[in-house]
């Protein structure tokens, strides 16, 4: 297997993302081709042993497009920057999967008009996971969309389940819609028009959950617009992050405080561990004809190796074909 | 001053309702109007000092209306439901706020009927306090609303603009619009159309903050529709009250890490406390012509007690005559 790896999108390319290509060449035999400027990468590679060298590729991109450019403008300006070329190794075959962690529109736009859409499949979602201390849930749309059209929301969950059941190893995931009351009759016009699309839908639906059973509730899959998805998402970041410095604040109040944050260290930061978004590693782009996983632009080493990871179960597990077989007999982008 | 509660609304009715009243009533001198049931409430206030008794008197109120029924229906049904006695009390001018942990939906709908909207609004919103480690913003709306419209949010920009300077005491609070990005073209259609409706209102908006902002974010008054805030409400409470159950899973792991944490046992229950959303008390529904306070459903003692005590700053702050001003010249119900 082939994997594509944008080298030069993030807060922290190019250092970061061939640091975590390192990580995952070490833990695995998969070749990754790192997509970039090869003088930034190459003396990136000087540490790496024969071993790990030998599944690394760099792929010459010497175009990069930022965060706040125009995705489309820009892809149609950049034709060698590196989420471009990346994306077109998956096309050609030559890589199996993608993975980014520069601007998520770019990459949304550079997959739609690379690998285009599964036929049946009107928008993709970013299909996330929430970690929680038993496990992950998938949300999604986490923000592919900032609108969403019942259908949408439909094919978001059938989407979720097949992913959830394929590549996390959920038998028959729980699928729920997120909402403000547990009742059918609750929530806007969008939640209330899925409603009975869901119940009709060939997944285990468990009707609504709302906000405070995102994490606590017995659901695998939520499905919400990208608007509100996106929302939840970095509301939960911002808590875990925050709490790091909120409990380390509090210890340090007293000296006995101080000493048993000192013994009880290592169980918090299990638990901390346990929360880290980083950990999940990427988020797969549902609806795409092709694997294509979106990183945080915050992302560090640790999450490019789950992110690539990641591709790699996504690519083996073959969730497009399962995905494909769900929207059957229908043409299209 | 005289404060009408809903003795016999919520998860923990009519118990920790009265509680809550005889612990406002040690701390302030301030009439409640305790309405429900007397044969259920006076056992409870068998324990009170004269002091605090004198301060408490039973209005009776023989219905109940319940969490699952239809406000109007049941309004319209049910003359004698502590909610209705409560707002009338309120209306004729008996009580000069009202505070209830019972069905929203049905204080809404008493509070609409009763006492009426503020001349020129159009739609109220519940405004509530999320708690940080360095106090707490102001979200809304939480959810009064499942949709909303532009104007919708223009106004209710301008009324936790003013609740957040008169009663919160911030001065210039500066209020922003909860969207998926900072850039004014970011979002939904909704935040799109409202974003420079927000640019000429006469407030301190700072444009756009992300889901990671609502806690860490320099920002005192976070505006969205009531199907967002609602679910970033929940998702907030969700993850604080699992975060304690969390951190003792996790201390228990190991010797060291128990004895660890009952050193820094009270380090952490003051970290626990400052995000508890119970020490904020109710939220005010803005945009009622009268002051009008929900209870989260479960509230407990401690819960309602410091409701009574937003209920009183309010009254006290005139937030109502000042929300009338920024809607001067309009009539309307």
């Amino acid at each position: 297997m082939q994997i594509a790896l944008d080298a030069m999108g993030g807060d922290h390319a190019p250092q970061e993302i061939v640091r975590g290509a390192m990580m995952a060449a070490e833990e695995r035999d998969t070749k990754i081709l790192i997509v970039g400027q090869p003088s930034a990468i190459e003396p990136l590679l000087a540490d790496a042993s024969t071993t790990v060298r030998k599944r690394l590729e760099i792929v010459p991109a010497l175009e990069v497009i930022g965060m706040d450019e125009a995705p489309m403008t820009a892809l149609r300006r950049k034709k060698d920057a590196s989420i471009a070329v990346a994306t077109r190794l998956v096309k050609e075959g030559r890589a199996q999967a993608l993975v980014s962690a520069g601007s998520t529109g770019a990459q949304m736009a550079a997959s739609l008009l690379g690998l285009g859409r599964i036929a049946g499949i009107d928008r993709p979602a970013i299909a996330t996971i929430l970690p929680t201390l038993h496990g992950g849930k998938l949300l999604l749309d986490a923000g592919a969309n900032s609108e969403a059209k019942p259908k949408n929301l439909y094919e978001f969950a059938l989407m979720g389940s097949v992913y959830a059941e394929k590549v996390l190893g959920i038998p028959r995931p729980r699928v729920a819609l997120l909402n403000i009351g547990e009742e059918e009759s609750k929530g806007n016009d969008l939640v209330k028009t899925t409603y009975p699309l869901l119940q009709s839908a060939p997944i285990n639906f468990i009707g609504n959950v709302e906000g405070r059973d995102i994490l606590a509730g017995q659901v695998d899959v939520i499905v919400c617009d990208g608007f509100v998805g996106n929302i939840v998402l970095k509301f939960g970041e911002g808590i875990v992050s925050s709490l790091g410095t909120m409990m380390r604040d509090a210890l340090k109040q007293s000296a006995l405080a101080s000493l048993g944050a000192l013994l009880a260290k290592p169980a918090l930061k299990d638990m901390m561990r346990k929360l880290d978004y980083a950990e999940h590693g990427g988020a797969p782009l549902l609806g795409i004809n092709g694997v294509s996983i979106i990183c945080h632009g915050s992302s560090k080493a640790k999450a490019i190796k789950n992110a690539l990871r990641v591709a790699q179960q996504g690519v083996e597990q073959q969730f497009i074909a399962a995905i494909k077989q769900h929207f059957p007999g229908k043409e299209g982008n």
